[in-house]
């Protein structure tokens, strides 16, 4: 079985290394120049929670994928405006029985990924595994998962059941989700509240959770979240979710999410579209207004603008 | 005639030096220490659009005006939250003929001042004034005015004729508002977006202009101030607002609003209640919806518990 990392930065590297180091035949796939060259020359360096690894994993950069190669399996791994790249760069590398997989954080990617293959073969889920990249060819991997996956249609519930094996054996932690919609609706949530305020106001989730103001922009953005979620027919307690989230912020406290390294950090575009922005576009196709999500992405933008993010 | 500069910051220093150099007997108050001995032992040093003036100019601390003073005008210049200290000290002062007057930044002082005075006693308006204090005793008044006046009650229309005149007399460039509740809504709309969002944003008002994410945000805070104006009978042509907003950002573009200046630079709370959280509280009373202006001020609050502004 021939598996693909598409998308080989943080996230796609770590879930690479796992699936090699437990005897998959893996390819991490980037079109990152200095990235794939170190990957290639120097091997991956990678700590997986506190444990460094050094790894001679395959590696291809995306514009030299040899002809003739076919994947059984495809992780997609990009950041979310790359995705049609991405899917471009595959699609000669694939066919009617690859599985193709994605836990990518944002809304209906699967809109633009049914237009490559057909919905059986999509394998849609979230993660808590979170990643993050020092430098071309080393990167670090933290938690312990879990993978929630699910299938889009009844007739994809064999493909998701061989990828929760898959996680399984590679020590992802795969499970099978309950409710493929609301685990998708959930985890926006906790990315349209802490990734989002974290980049706003330039600061971690320990000083958000602080103060009642702040907890208060939480809510709202939640609240309406939560009314969105019902085109999915996903039904949220509100009260719930907000005590998850501020739960979660503690936990985590001293954690920057990753939108507030990509902006603030590293001056690169963020997410926000595909997380704020969806909600507000997803509301208004269905009637319902979201005028604090599209609020914060609409300042999220201004903010890259002002430092002029690439 | 008796003036008072009941608050005597920035502002209120500008004004009751250009009454002075104008002959008028005025004195400042304000409660900052370290300010009002500065101005007692060295008189007020002012720069007035570039000149530099020393003035002898009385000023008391507001604890110390003398019992049997009685003032026919009092200006008040006090930050928002300060109103309420200022009208309690200042009360024993006033009486059923002294004209207050209220160009303070805002919405509905008057619910505050009318439980001082009568309100054919108030005088109400706006002014494009602007003003910073260096430190205790050294501020700068710039602009060329207008102050835009009016009364709140037909009976008041002599006390408004007045004070144009006392502000002509000292060059502070005082006119009859034709539509005074206009007037105050159109500033709503200058604070509500150049202070609030270049305060969040940590920009000035040319870079907030630099932006069409920005531009978004400014549209939709005006929208919602715009929709709310009407429980006052004020109908704001929105884009015409809202292009009127646009060319003054440009205008005064490397300017920092002094809500930036407030917060950002010296850690002090913001008007931010009386201005957006004043628009979502209004609009609350009225059943209309301002959620985007409720979060705006819940941001700015966030900010300010973030900063330990005092």
């Amino acid at each position: 079985m021939k598996i693909a990392i598409a998308g080989s930065g943080a996230l796609g590297s770590g879930f690479g290394a796992k699936l090699f180091q437990n005897g998959y035949d893996v390819t991490l796939i980037d079109s990152w120049e200095s990235h794939v060259k170190a990957i290639q020359t120097n091997g991956l360096h990678i700590d997986i929670n506190g444990e460094h690894c050094h790894l001679e994993i395959p590696m291809y950069d995306s514009r030299d994928i040899p002809e003739d190669v076919l994947y059984d399996v495809v992780f997609l791994f990009p950041k979310s405006m790359q995705l049609k790249e991405v899917l471009d760069y595959i699609q000669p590398h694939i066919n009617q029985s690859t599985i193709v997989v994605c836990t990518m954080n944002g809304l209906k990617h699967e809109r633009l990924i049914e237009q490559y293959v057909e919905l059986p073969q999509i394998v849609r889920g979230v993660t808590t595994w979170t990643a993050g990249i020092e430098s071309p060819g080393y990167t670090h991997l933290m938690g312990s998962g879990p993978v929630e996956v699910g299938a889009l249609v009844t007739e994809g519930t064999d493909n998701v059941k061989t990828i929760v094996d898959i996680l399984n054996q590679a020590e992802l932690n795969g499970v099978l989700s309950d409710d493929l919609h609301q685990s998708i609706w959930k985890k926006i949530c906790v990315n349209g509240t802490a990734n989002a305020l974290c980049t706003i106001l330039e600061c971690n989730l320990a000083t958000l959770n602080q103060s009642d103001d702040a907890k208060n922009l939480i809510y709202k953005i939640t609240q309406e979240i939560v009314h969105v979620a019902t085109i999915d027919d996903v039904h949220l307690n509100l009260d719930e979710v907000f005590e998850y989230l501020i739960d979660l912020n503690d936990k985590v406290g001293p954690h920057y999410p990753s939108m507030y390294q990509d902006l603030i950090n590293n001056h690169r575009k963020t997410e926000i579209d595909y997380i704020n922005g969806a909600v507000a576009r997803l509301g208004m196709e269905h009637h319902i207004d979201a005028p604090v999500n599209h609020f914060v992405a609409n300042m999220i933008h201004a903010k890259e603008q002002q430092l002029d993010a690439q």
